[in-house]
């Protein structure tokens, strides 16, 4: 689980709730016409701009925003070099058993093609397309929640119109006019609110998301090349290295050194 | 038919007009020369903004966007494997006749190409230019929806701006102030509504039409090409798995057991 | 005559000035400083953004944007094809005459260099020099008109603060508010009006000018390098066809069958 | 010196003050807390933004921006194909006393490199390099001025809230409300006016310059090579002419036939 | 330590509290729970988008923005050219001592790799990821600023908005209409000035000491490919020499001579 996700989302919503509370009278901001207007309306727009599979996938893919974690850059790197010593005392075709026992598929499948005695250049090529569809992948789910978090404020601004238009054409009763266009206000709350503390984070949460899981990959092709090559397991991990931001590079090293 | 389209659309629709009636005189968001300003000046800016043979092809663009479905990326997998080892068994001539029978005028060229001795290289660049001429074609189209979206909202803008002009220069009757700025508010409504409605959701609809048919077509060309290159029907599959989502190819290697 | 953007211009223009008149007084939306505030002040706002030699083309540009015509794609296959027939029979040098014919000067350029003998590869370095120059050159050309749509409005709304900050500082004569409120606002319709009906369409219109024209000139590229070549004409036609939309590409069969 | 910045400040500035003075009290608009907030808000913040010599060197920016002129495209032609010329009778080396008293520091430093008897390669990847790091350097001036044009409204509209927030909380006096509102809005008039006519022209012209620059440099790289590789002096112009401006090229054409 | 971060974040704070200070009570622009919703929203958002990891080297991001000064450019070209002499004179493992003495540790692995005898593409691959991956961290950092900049002008109008719904649902007492709205009001001018003082300037910053790192690695890179390639110190001194700004190339050359 990601807790700072929950973190950060609570936080966000315990302040504007605050915020409503503080100032009195908090029912004035519960309004189904307009939140149905908000919801209902931007959805619509979501699923109009978008492949029905993907709109199916929602839940998955906030799941992903909310519960998959940061990957280990340290152990990629622990486990490629475990084989890359493997491979240089007992042969590529040793890694077949460990790879079965792998939990990510990206690094079984590489391992297999390797073991399949794969032509490297192949191996890159499949592996890369895999990488560049993930992004192609990822970008639209990203794109979904940018749809969204677009549309949100515009039909909210689209429903604040429309209470103003109906309160201005009607002014019989001056005394209506304040609490008219406070409802009128509260779809733009809404479309507001949805984007702010929903659509635009959890978009870029996605992005942090793929860029995250691309490097891992971009790590294991790294690895599976050098150890397919026969390379030394000490450059393998001098390889690799280079993707650990400094502070993570001097922790594992004194790891190393423990040993 | 793309089902999502409509439902996308009408979800929207019905949220908008729900809010209207509920609020209570529908008859005031009707209003003739506002709507005339909105459609018109955007469609004039549109006009204006893109060659006219693509301002004709606006019927076949909106059937595009809400009739032409998500391809079944597993059948292209399949066919392409098929031709394989019809090619590695019957040799490449052979597929001349299931070309002449694919409803597909990319895939029925890419295969006429090969059958016609092409050399792989001049396969490669003509499918690529066609891919990149498609990309573009499918740009143009997008961009005059985005004009359209974009303009939408600037001349709801300009006619409120009329309508505020008009009724502040003339305030001698202020119970008319009121109606008066309900019917400036309009147009604004309108743009904003043509928009976030059907502007800016087809637009990215389109988007996602372009993506799914520049993949089909890159998986035939790296299909045709290892066809071509008499490579293993196996390893064809290999290389057009990796277009599947991940869901889908254990969907695909199910169903080849089960055969 | 690009009839479309006569007609684009038109019908926008039409409506914005229909909605003003069925509102009434037209007298009320004539206002000399406002105009001369929004259009002074963005054109001497694009005059400092730009190179002075790009000011003095501004007739020409627009000339370009409304007077000329997309380019004739088929023909432009016919005329290639059949210099790489002539050149077949007769030898690339027999195509100089032809060269000299020929209204495209940077057709005409392109046969000219291949005549002179020039190294394949310095005729595709020199053209595409040419044709990534001309794209610089449009993209400073739509520049100055992006910068009018942007300045247009900002100077509108200068003129409305000016209007707005007058008529506050002076509230003596509370009857005089909505009529002088009331020429505040016509700057920000002008700015808007100008960037919308004029200013976005016609860079956009430069941008589509800019497509077509490097289309034109890849196509030519392509085909003169495939004479150079000797390729057989069949294929030359081969090449410039995927450049034809698919509609096109069916007529231009069927023409061809007909002969 | 380019008249034309001149002319376009100029034109801009005497717009909106002869709206100001049109329009009555000219007096109103000179405020000099609001002009404070928004020039030293919107330093502040570029100062913040920008690394300490870029912001020091402000004064040979605008320098450039307004007095350094567009280059004599056709000059440069001349003077490289009189090298050209040079080198093929007299040797490279004869080009040294040439180099030296050549007023452009690039053009001086690529005929010295060549005199030196660099290889080709390294020529090429020094002046490259340098080009390169030239337009990064013109990137972060006009990023410095982009920054300002952002900040300065944003500040304006600092000013406006901190003059709406005192005015609103301080009703007794009814009859101030409308001049503390036109004081309020002034700050917002001030940051938009620094922003139109001053920070995003002269960000814009600086692109310009960039491309001028740029291009310039790109012709001596361009000559400079072909010199190096001994090329036929009547090539070197056909390679540079590519890089004239299609009118440019006829008077070019002219000039040396009348000669 | 950066004075000119510290003189422009105190300038522009300065400029605003005069604003408020000299337009009487600056009391009425401290309210808490308006602060809360902007900053607890905006910071909420911003924990949400972003990696934990990244979150919590927030004071380390602000460190480098405000205490880590501009490279000296030229010190680098100096080191880098007295190596290249060493190694000239006494071979590359002469280098290793100079190498641990060093600050910088990519200049310290730079040499470390050279010393080692590593191939000079495996060098320059190890290295130009490593650059790569430097770039996408700080992207990183500067994305969190972004998201918080864009956040809080967003929780800025979101709480003006509440304020606003709950004054307009409660208007029994006009007299409270201008302190509600100024109270509302606050919010929005605390995410703006959060934005504007804080939030841009220091993304933008965060780019400016990428930029700025990111060529001093490119140096190094430049120069240690260099000496390892066994080239002259003067030719590795020219290559440098090019990344400095001409201004300080000509102080170096002084420099030079007076030595």
């Amino acid at each position: 689980m990601d807790l700072a996700s929950f973190i950060g989302i609570a936080l966000a919503c315990i302040m504007v709730a605050g915020g409503i509370v503080a100032g009195g009278d908090a029912g004035a901001f519960i309004n189904l016409p307009s939140l149905l207007i908000v919801v209902g309306g931007a959805l619509g727009g979501t699923i109009l701009s978008n492949p029905w599979k993907r709109v199916l996938s929602l839940g998955q893919i906030l799941k992903k925003a909310f519960f998959s974690e940061s990957p280990e850059l340290i152990s990629i790197v622990q486990t490629m070099v475990s084989f890359a010593e493997k491979a240089r005392r007992e042969g590529l075709l040793s890694l077949e058993d460990d790879a079965e026992q792998l939990d990510d598929p990206f690094m079984r499948k590489s391992i297999q093609l390797v073991v399949d005695g794969t032509d490297p250049e192949l191996v890159k090529s499949i592996l890369d397309t895999e990488i560049g569809l993930l992004e192609e992948r990822h970008a639209g789910n990203k794109f979904m929640f940018d749809t969204f978090a677009e549309l949100a404020p515009a039909f909210g601004m689209l429903g604040t119109l429309i209470g103003l238009i109906q309160m201005l054409g009607n002014l019989d009763d001056p005394d209506a006019l304040g609490p008219g266009m406070a409802v009128a206000l509260i779809t733009t709350f809404y479309g507001s609110l949805m984007a702010n503390i929903f659509g635009i984070p959890i978009a870029r949460k996605l992005t942090v998301r793929t860029q995250e899981e691309v490097m891992t990959r971009e790590m294991v092709v790294e690895g599976i090349l050098a150890i397919q090559a026969g390379e030394n397991p000490r450059l393998v991990e001098e390889r690799l290295k280079v993707f650990l931001p400094p502070k993570f590079r001097k922790a594992f090293e004194d790891k190393e050194e423990s040993q």
